[in-house]
């Protein structure tokens, strides 16, 4: 199944754990995943691994678990195609720079006839609406501001943009800079916010588990953002349908939920998620 | 030492003999390496390693040899800082997209007082002269041009433009959108064409050698660019100073040789570099 990972920390975190959980239940280790990518910031810099191979052994996603990268800000995603052939130019996170910064953006879903024209500033490389999408939020930003404008400026227009995407179909997305994160469910997404008194979590498609309180310490704050629950023993929170959610430090900096939220059932989130072709 | 390696080919071909010589002679075993990057074409997409560690046992640089990726395109670059602080913003090769192509580039030498106006189009990440002249080549090239130009006309623009910034000091550089592959050398940059009949080659560094002929076929056209030749029983061929030459298809599709070409010996060259704080 394509599913989202994303981690936002007020201080560099491994990944290694949700990681784990997060490549057994995307299927890293059957034959439906048609690739997987990840991208760390270090500071500035961005760390990305790429994989267009459909394997269980594959020696990016070892050297991800073995390398040990800690990072403030993480994205992940495993790919079921649904446009766009299985290539490299096609594994997300997509990166651009913009304003001088580095920007990582992944998304769950499928767009029908989503076709903008072309940009001045951005334009895809290969041939997903993921990456078209992508370009689009980028371009539009980029024409709005010559420079990043205030955060809130900054959330309301990307909720602005998304709803004019999601009319196209399912969008969920996570982007970010390496300093905030933007997560927008159209469908399923939920986070949790990890933060003392940490205690132990457990992996819910793995006999695997940790104690937080062991590699942590009182001050950590860690977000992480995924399609589906990766733990069965903490509490995490649904996005509603159409809602944005902006961290940052680990925690939430701004929320822009509809007036009246609404939430789909797992079962409900999958059932539409399959028909448009995203669930394999 | 900071050295440029760069290779194009007709066929996708491995960088792993290359690699490990460059990787010797780069100083990637001893201290004075301030990090290296590699970054491959596939199709048109990029895979990209850095690392900023100036280790022997880089995980990364394993990675890049046991993976035995194959690209026809391929820039790598170790790095000893002269601007700006190591780190993964500032480890080459860079890369940007430009008319829906990836570019990659990476830069041997040092700039003194480049400083372009802030582009419309690309922005550095990082503090280096090095990104900073890559933007500015591309802020140029994509000021003038809405769609990519035909080759000859491409090659004259960043001929020009490469003038422009040796004003400043030090410049080879290597650039590649994944087919042409851009190759300039304000002092020292070498280049080899492998095609048959091949033989052995006999790495300079190591006591290590490769038979060619029993890993290719007649067709096979592989170009090797370097700062400085990196086997013992092959005649490389020198750049002239400021001469820029396209290569493609493994080949020599364009080239632009000053009138009056003027080669450094190794020493001379190596001199300047030290002089310019290039050279540890």
């Amino acid at each position: 199944m394509c599913q989202l990972l994303g981690m936002n920390c007020n201080t560099p975190t491994d990944i290694i754990f949700s990681f784990e959980g997060f490549r057994l239940r995307g299927g890293l280790t059957d034959h439906h995943a048609d690739g997987f990518g990840i991208g760390f910031f270090e500071q500035k810099g961005i760390r990305l691994f790429h994989d267009d191979k459909p394997s269980a052994n594959s020696p990016v996603a070892d050297l991800v678990n073995t390398y040990q990268i800690k990072s403030e800000n993480v994205i992940a995603h495993i790919r079921k195609a649904t446009q766009g052939r299985t290539s490299l130019a096609n594994t997300h996170p997509f990166v651009r720079e913009m304003w001088g910064e580095y920007w990582l953006f992944a998304h769950n879903g499928n767009l029908m006839n989503f076709k903008p024209s072309q940009g001045q500033y951005y334009r895809p490389v290969g041939t997903t609406d993921s990456e078209a999408a992508f370009c689009y939020i980028l371009e539009e930003l980029r024409r709005r501001f010559d420079e990043k404008p205030d955060l809130k400026t900054l959330a309301e227009a990307i909720q602005e943009l998304a709803a004019r995407i999601r009319s196209h179909g399912l969008f969920n997305f996570i982007m970010s800079n390496g300093d905030i994160m933007f997560a927008h469910a159209s469908t399923l997404l939920y986070y949790i916010i990890r933060k003392a008194p940490f205690g132990e979590a457990r992996l819910l498609d793995d006999d695997v588990a940790v104690d937080f309180a062991s590699v942590t310490t009182p001050n950590d704050k860690v977000a992480v953002i995924a399609t589906l629950p990766l733990t069965q023993n903490e509490t995490w929170q649904q996005f509603a349908c159409d809602e944005l959610i902006v961290f940052q430090q680990g925690d939430i900096a701004l929320h822009n939920r509809p007036e009246k939220p609404r939430y789909l059932s797992q079962e409900e989130g999958l059932a539409i998620a399959r028909a448009a072709g995203v669930v394999a």
